[in-house]
């Protein structure tokens, strides 16, 4: 059955924050491919006739349903993009979970359980770095406190750019969550599992333990061509050894690890820098491997050091546990879509920040044929979103009339 | 004896670009700092009844003596610093030529030779990536054509920058060093040979040979997360390799090797780079060692890149054979300064770019404490600087009266 609308919001969505020399987006929160991004939303909302709401984090839900209606089922993803990232991870979560509603309401479909339609802020940490903000900050697993003095790389105040909240006297700092009940967030597959498995559609089980570790390594700047190598404190080649060590360490485990951005001071053709800051990326299968692997690697970085006479001083950016979604969704997901795979995802989401905080939670992912996420190259097959839609459509129809 | 004025120039330009979180310079070319520096540069000349020329490449220089006189002695350096770099080097050459010339006319020198204080532009490449840039557009050794494309960090093409002029019908480019028949440049040492030598002031022999080599290492942008260490094509790794190969053939060969500037794309946190641009620095002794030396790294590079499945390009952005100062005039200063040392530098500096163009030219160096240049941390003694200073007018004098 053909998803209304599916094409043509997929075509208004495709020129937003795309670079024309890459191919890739770039729509990081609050910048203006992503403003554009959010009238988008409220239009494709007001088109149908439901009611938006945002809560001062700049979160974003579209409601179906009156208000009177008890118990609220969500379903959404996000908005924005990391730095040159693909089209899909995020906008395919809210332009599905649109294209369903019009499904629903095409076969007439009545919630008794309020819809809400969620475009979380802030997902990727691209701008302020913190993965997850606006959720975290939606469920209050992270305080407005703490959220409003990160800075981007411009050195602006995340409280200069969002309202913000503090939290209310229940610990409590947005209300745009008040009675979900359930959230069912729809995603392009980051890897390879349903090309393995010749599923268009598969459940998620669980999302990998996993955090951001900022590397600041000191040294002392110097003149490349006068100074001895001898007489050298660089930086860079700490970072270069705890760069390689990241690697073997993650590839050993069959965890991983990975330096994608890299901060260097002053950055000067002929200067021996005085700083680098790097970020790693570290997930694995359990937590007792992500701290054997982010041991591992802040260890070696620290012996090198030893050797190059600099200092590192490692800080936590954000670190998220195990996240298993909830059994009993994850099991009648799966069987109401016939038996699809079920599996589990190194990546975060906001769909594991919302299962933290206690509200039932499941993913549906849909085939990535280039295995391929957070690129340009990332790629999904019309046929596959639309499969990915009609998914969601039938567990969203079973959730707002099962909950009535 | 005293030299005039040199403390109150000294006060006047420290400020000017100066960071107060570093207490480094960020002194690049026409930008704020840097167009304050020309001011000062021409209001130090007026206020001396010296004529200011510049040339369409920014070049300046300060012209004691009628215009009429034949003969023409240059001293002076630049007044650009790299990103974060020390207040002597380049100013201090600037400044002493004042001073000396100040110390010149209380001592009744009338110059039968016309005397210019040049200031050099874009010495240190910082913005737009070739070093000596203004000194080459001079002698015509770079020419406009390829210069005028030259862009920086912001993408700021540098012929929309100054006006430049095209090579007349001699291939000429500038006439502002017509007749100059020899260049003497005072510059803070960048190492520490006059420390060791427990010499305030030394005289250069060579400039070694040294090239900056742009490594374009391009790989395959992937979710840090998701994609397996084994189905990864990151360019991190080929450049952090690629560092630490650069630092080991340097030290096991005693020249020198630096990538001290990295540009990462997209540089997010969460995803495998797209491409990593890094820029090699290196000098040697020799032709022939810098040879071995930039071949030795970009196997190291190419045997990673190999493993890693990216691709390298390595571009040669700037390549100076070694320079040799005329012996003559090395032999002149070095007997009239009482037998000071006489060293080589590793560092490029505009009076190589002269002598290599035919101009008869030498060097004086005044000694650092700190051995460090390219830093904060880059020092000089007022003392040092004063005889500096003396030594320079001393060597003056001789030749615009000699020239006579």
């Amino acid at each position: 059955m053909p998803v209304p609308d599916f094409e043509a919001m997929w075509r208004e969505l495709a020129p937003i924050g795309r670079s024309s020399s890459s191919g890739g987006y770039f729509r990081q929160p609050w910048e203006s491919a992503e403003l554009e991004l959010r009238s988008w939303f409220r239009e494709a909302a007001t088109a149908r006739g439901l009611e938006v709401e945002e809560d001062p984090f700049g979160n974003l839900v579209a409601w179906w349903g009156p208000a009177a209606l008890t118990g609220r089922v969500l379903t959404g993803s996000h908005l924005d993009s990391v730095l040159d990232g693909g089209a899909y991870d995020g906008p395919l979560g809210v332009v599905s979970a649109f294209a369903a509603l019009d499904l629903m309401r095409e076969q007439g479909v009545v919630p008794t359980t309020r819809l809400g339609i969620a475009a979380f802020a802030e997902e990727e940490g691209s701008r302020f770095g913190r993965a997850c903000l606006g959720s975290r900050l939606a469920v209050g697993a992270t305080s407005w406190a703490e959220a409003r003095e990160l800075t981007d790389r411009d050195g602006v105040r995340l409280g200069d750019v969002v309202e913000g909240a503090d939290a209310g006297p229940d610990g409590r700092t947005s209300t745009l969550l008040d009675g979900v009940g359930r959230y069912v967030e729809l995603h392009v597959e980051q890897g390879r599992a349903l090309v393995d498995r010749d599923a268009a559609v598969g459940v998620g089980s669980a999302i990998w333990p996993h955090g951001r570790f900022r590397y600041d390594v000191a040294g002392r700047a110097d003149h490349a061509g006068t100074t001895r190598m001898e007489d050298r404190t660089d930086p860079m080649l700490t970072f270069a050894m705890t760069a390689l060590a990241a690697n073997k360490q993650a590839r050993l485990s069959g965890q991983r690890a990975t330096f994608g951005r890299v901060d260097v001071r002053p950055n000067g053709t002929n200067a021996v820098p005085s700083h680098v800051t790097a970020w790693l990326d570290a997930r694995a299968e359990s937590e007792g491997a992500l701290n054997a692997l982010i041991d591992a690697i802040e260890r070696q970085a620290r012996d090198r050091a030893g050797r190059d006479g600099t200092t590192v001083t490692v800080t936590p950016e954000s670190v998220s546990g195990e996240v298993a979604f909830d059994a009993g969704l994850r099991d009648a997901l799966a069987a109401r879509l016939g038996g699809v795979p079920v599996l589990p995802t190194q990546a975060g989401h906001d769909a594991g920040i919302l299962q933290a905080a206690g509200i039932p939670t499941a993913m549906l992912f849909v085939r990535n044929p280039s295995g391929v996420s957070h690129s340009p190259a990332e790629s999904a097959e019309l046929a596959d979103c639309l499969a990915g839609a009609t998914a969601l459509a039938q567990v969203l129809t079973e959730l707002v009339v099962e909950e009535s």
